[in-house]
């Protein structure tokens, strides 16, 4: 049987089962596996029991729940396209946010409701319907053909939703076990179901928190004020050199190490700009601002940020109290694209503003947290056999995207493994994760499960 | 019986009954007039009858307790010395701030102990102690020679320590019964038993508060990031353009009615000058700062001010969250001096913010509060006979100084009655007012009532 054709059996199985697809999806979305409260956490284990269940009768092979310091991973793989042939690692969740009825839900988060086309479900399309898409097209081919043309192993984490705090530990630690290719992840969404997406880039992040100290305590304004340089003055001082009159970051050695965009990425990102109206629109802001020599698709997605996060110093409550505050201090966070080093961004903006800071206050810069950005270049064969997947599988031209926020497991992944990470998002931008009814488009659970289907014989024809 | 005579008697008479004019005190500091809360409102009817009756006792005629909105004024007048000689009036508060043992104090805090030469308990310094030299100063003339030098009126308040919200309309609608030629006012300190000083002005202040909007909701800073001025940034480049290089304050027009200081004026401040180390270690601040063509005492007091009190954006909790504020604010007031008008020193302000805001937010600047400067000449012959009180009755040469915060009523006092308002403090900077163990020193008492005797005569021989 050839590839082709044993990808269109494995579609063909596909549709055949596709009802039976979906109530398994339900039986997998009552579950309520809300990782955040420790509440649920009998809930948490039947969610790993019930898709390590599922995928064992999938036809995935050692399929095993194992340990972390939180919540166990779901892992599972079958190796049977051999040495020879790429492997593809899924990643995906089986952990949801919480959901109460109060909070807005027309019918029980977790009592999944079909109605005008969608599945109605905390977990719809955040994440459970998208990994389980990844499940189902591995066994379509296994379930007709007994056969698939790649490798695939399933890296299923149950603390995606609180910030994945034992993932990086846990890929340390198994790095020949979750050995692959190439990454995929279906955790994101597209515009519309005619713009399917691909997302090859990340932001990453340096955030920080500065302190200005001044006197000992707060002081009287009336008896002290006009001989001690305010910290609140001298923070908003340093601060407001954050930018250069025309919108770039002033920081010394910024932007080195950006690797600038072509001009074909360019044009990529072109595809899906956002004009002024748009962006005015979405925000409420009066006026767009920023680097004009950049599209504001590309400051919000392929440009890095400087970005305050919180202020505050001194009284805040109502009325007047006059003091002169004894320190003031901001939560500052820089958006980073690759190949910006988090850690250096730290050191450059720490010697900056310690540069400008006057011998009349001291400050303080503190490092809270980095994410390392992204970006894996359109070109790679797997970005390719992606692009491929949509055309053929979903019947539309995928763009490539560069997402502006940051994934961590993405950028743990490549900088641990060494593999791109692919970034095929099956939802809407307007399915409501982290909301009341979210959900879940039927029609592109079962085109996902089909270019899902395409994509592992277009990643087997793409060389290993 | 000469004039000087007379207050020699007085002197005399009030040495001859200083421990029962300490007894008497000691029964006005066991009443908890707390006038902040509404537990302690039958003190305040108490405190106010005491001391109307202590006042009837010394002579004092047409004494009354005159109602307000809030609790009452305690009046009263001697006008023997007839319509060809002065009017004083004084002015004092019988109430006081909370205080409770677990507060740190060493014994009951309404029940007065005399120990290493103080008196300790609530009031004793601010202001029962001294406002009780007046009433005791009056006395001493009136029992012995049966006359005074001066007509004397008291307005002693029960609300100054909650910021005196009904006294301006009380004066405003008893202008005729508080009619005087000048105004006295023991509610300050000096540095030290040896250095009396006389206040002659005050700051007067302007209080606003200033927000910027961006986008209508918090923004996610990855999605959004690089292409929405960040309100937070805004605020900070609004902020930071208040002052020039050189400390000045950058508002066009700010220092248009500033009295400058002559040359005589400057010596007189420079009297009681700080140098930098006293400041910084008064302060904790690592180095002094402001407008290097003024001295430290200058600029603290002498010079207007322009501060940040408070400053909010955002989020302010532990941790990181990636936010581009949709608002960021802040509190600032500037402190004033003569003759500088807190509604012009707004409007200035507002115009300026209005006209450095960027189109791409927008900006709201409200008034708070304000409140005059107060400004007397040292010249004046009130001044004088004052400086004259002090040197004969005290003991010591007084300085004159000006002081950086602002007193309501001695702005109100000024501007409704248009009279001259000496401060003559009789406490001592570190009397604790306001914290455990406020206390009064014995020989101040006295000597603050031998001066008060004086100082009735010296006005009288300084015209009407």
């Amino acid at each position: 049987m050839s590839v082709t054709d044993s990808s269109g059996t494995a579609r063909s199985n596909s549709r055949d089962h596709a009802e039976r697809f979906r109530h398994e999806l339900h039986e997998f979305l009552r579950i309520p596996s809300i990782s955040a409260d420790p509440a649920y956490a009998a809930d948490m284990s039947q969610a790993a029991e019930w898709l390590a269940g599922n995928m064992r009768a999938a036809g995935v092979q050692n399929v095993a729940i194992m340990p972390t310091a939180g919540y166990p991973v779901v892992y599972g793989e079958w190796l049977g396209a051999g040495p020879d042939k790429p492997t593809v690692l899924v990643y995906g969740h089986y952990d949801v946010v919480p959901a109460l009825m109060e909070d807005g839900w027309h019918t029980d988060p977790f009592e999944p409701v079909e109605q005008d086309g969608k599945i109605f479900a905390r977990g719809a399309t955040d994440d459970k319907g998208q990994l389980f898409i990844h499940v189902k097209a591995l066994e379509s081919y296994l379930k007709t053909t007994g056969n698939a043309p790649v490798n695939v192993k399933f890296f299923i984490e149950g603390e995606e939703e609180v910030s994945s705090p034992n993932l990086r530990p846990f890929i340390e630690s198994h790095l020949d076990l979750l050995k692959a290719d190439v990454c995929v992840i279906s955790d994101s969404s597209m515009r519309s179901i005619d713009e399917p997406s691909i997302m090859h880039s990340l932001r990453g992040m340096t955030y920080m928190e500065i302190e200005v100290h001044g006197p000992s305590n707060d002081l009287h304004s009336g008896l002290w004020g006009g001989a001690v340089h305010n910290p609140a003055l001298a923070l908003v001082e340093i601060l407001g050199k954050l930018y250069n009159p025309d919108n770039t970051i002033a920081i010394p050695g910024f932007y080195d190490d950006v690797v600038p965009l072509t001009e074909n990425e360019r044009a990529v990102v072109a595809k899906t700009d956002l004009s002024e109206e748009q962006y005015k629109a979405s925000t409420g802001v009066p006026a767009v601002w920023g680097d004009a020599n950049y599209t504001i698709r590309e400051r919000i997605s392929a440009r890095p940020t400087l970005d305050i996060n919180g202020l505050w110093s001194g009284w805040t409550g109502p009325g007047p109290k006059t003091i002169v505050p004894a320190k003031a201090g901001c939560k500052i966070s820089s958006r980073l694209v690759g190949n910006q080093d988090p850690h250096r961004i730290f050191d450059l903006v720490k010697a900056y503003i310690e540069s400008i800071t006057p011998p009349t206050v001291k400050v303080e810069v503190r490092l809270i947290t980095t994410g390392r950005p992204a970006l894996f270049s359109t070109e790679l064969p797997e970005m390719q056999a992606a692009a491929r997947a949509y055309e053929k599988g979903w019947g539309a031209t995928p763009v490539f995207t560069r997402g502006g926020g940051s994934i961590p497991v993405v950028a743990d992944i490549a900088e641990l493994m060494n593999i791109p990470v692919v970034m095929m998002g099956y939802g809407l931008d307007d399915d409501g994760l982290h909301s009341p009814n979210e959900r879940f488009s039927i029609e592109m659970f079962h085109r996902g499960i089909e270019t899902a289907i395409v994509y592992l014989e277009e990643l087997s024809t793409s060389g290993k």
